[in-house]
């Protein structure tokens, strides 16, 4: 079965959460957005597909997957539907709780992140709340961003083992996740994670761990990875990064 | 099996979403947080398992569920995982998928009507955002509020049945949901919520069938149901609610 990913052209966005999870498996996808219009792709596409009635089932915003006859909407029951199909999550209940909670930790970091460049609303321009992204940045750097980051470090430090994977004793989906969390914020906040990232030795082996993964890393390299840029969750403003 | 939930005392909060779905049921359950310290319970209690090492798993943030030896986190996660178990779910994985999903665009909307009252950050009182929330109340109200509610009230047309159901043809957990987003959000927003419910017959629809429930109902007028007021996600700002 060939998956098909449905989201945004042109930004990495919530979209490279699930990109990440298929060509870390090295598993065949359709990636829409990123299609042309002539070939029934793009912004288009996207958009179609997921407030259409396709399914009878409209979606309030992508990424949508499509997997056969299986419509699924948002980054964390999306991960957790491929996991197990992609070998990305341990077998056990228990494991699979854990991990999605700590991917619904994620969404709720990238959520905030999202946030401090625009405090106010998404419907306005950054340029008309940027006095208000200042001081939401301000207090995102000092107190939000390393509570989120001391909480992964924390639960990798607990997790003992050889290596550091934040679910048991191997690889998972939670773990993309977070290379993916860490390498924006090294983008977006580059002189708070400077500053930061000596305390983090074990986020930090994480994020080197995965960025060696030999598909991954091949992924990363090409040009199917889209770079950050001034769109997306992932921004980098410097007057925001205190 | 007794069901404890992990929330803090004095606020419906996250923590009630949980409570709707054990209520609705009719299962036993410990809600730790409002018990006295003397019997093990309150929020040193909810604290102390959350953060500590219980179970080697820390967690980031309540509610939090003891279901014997399984420790769930996220409001989402805890209602995937009871649905089946407390008969709030359809069998089939394509339904389970979609339930989810509708739940954790929920959990979406639930951080944007918490984040009307604290646009800068949950560390600052609201009189010291005041003038921020303000601004993002008011695009709140005239976006994010009627966006959100006129999706859920399309899913509900589109799913055509005799009664307001989300999914399929039976009640379900996101139904509980909903209904308390619904309440909450008459609460907090009384004069938006009068413009906007004319519009949407199928959410009203809801509300009326769940609040009928009889065990729900009977939930509701007792005092384990915590009123809203002035802390938490909903809370009636009138300089807000334009």
């Amino acid at each position: 079965m060939t998956y098909e990913l449905y989201y945004w052209p042109g930004i990495p966005g919530r979209g490279e959460f699930v990109r990440l999870a298929l060509e870390d498996a090295g598993v065949d996808y359709r990636d829409v957005g990123k299609q042309s219009a002539n070939s029934g792709g793009g912004a288009g596409a996207v958009s179609e597909f997921i407030h259409g009635q396709a399914a009878g089932q409209p979606h309030f915003a992508p990424p949508v997957l499509k997997a056969g006859e299986l419509v699924i909407s948002h980054v964390a029951n999306i991960l957790q539907f491929l996991g197990p199909r992609l070998g990305l999550v341990p077998d056990d209940e228990a494991s699979r709780l854990w991990t999605h909670g700590l991917q619904l930790t994620l969404t709720d970091f990238v959520a905030e992140i999202h946030d401090t460049h625009h405090p106010l609303g998404a419907s306005l321009y950054y340029e008309d709340q940027q006095q208000e992204a200042k001081r939401r940045g301000a207090i995102f750097v000092q107190e939000r961003l390393p509570k989120f980051l001391h909480y992964f470090e924390r639960v990798l430090s607990v997790n003992a083992g050889n290596e550091a994977y934040l679910v048991g004793t191997a690889h998972s989906y939670v773990d993309l996740s977070l290379f993916q969390v860490v390498t924006g914020l090294r983008y977006a906040f580059p002189r708070a994670m400077d500053r930061l990232e000596p305390e983090l030795p074990e986020v930090t082996a994480l994020v080197d761990r995965v960025s060696q993964r030999p598909r991954l890393s091949a992924y990363l390299t090409s040009d199917r990875r889209l770079d950050f840029n001034d769109s997306g969750v992932f921004r980098h403003y410097p007057e925001l990064d205190t």
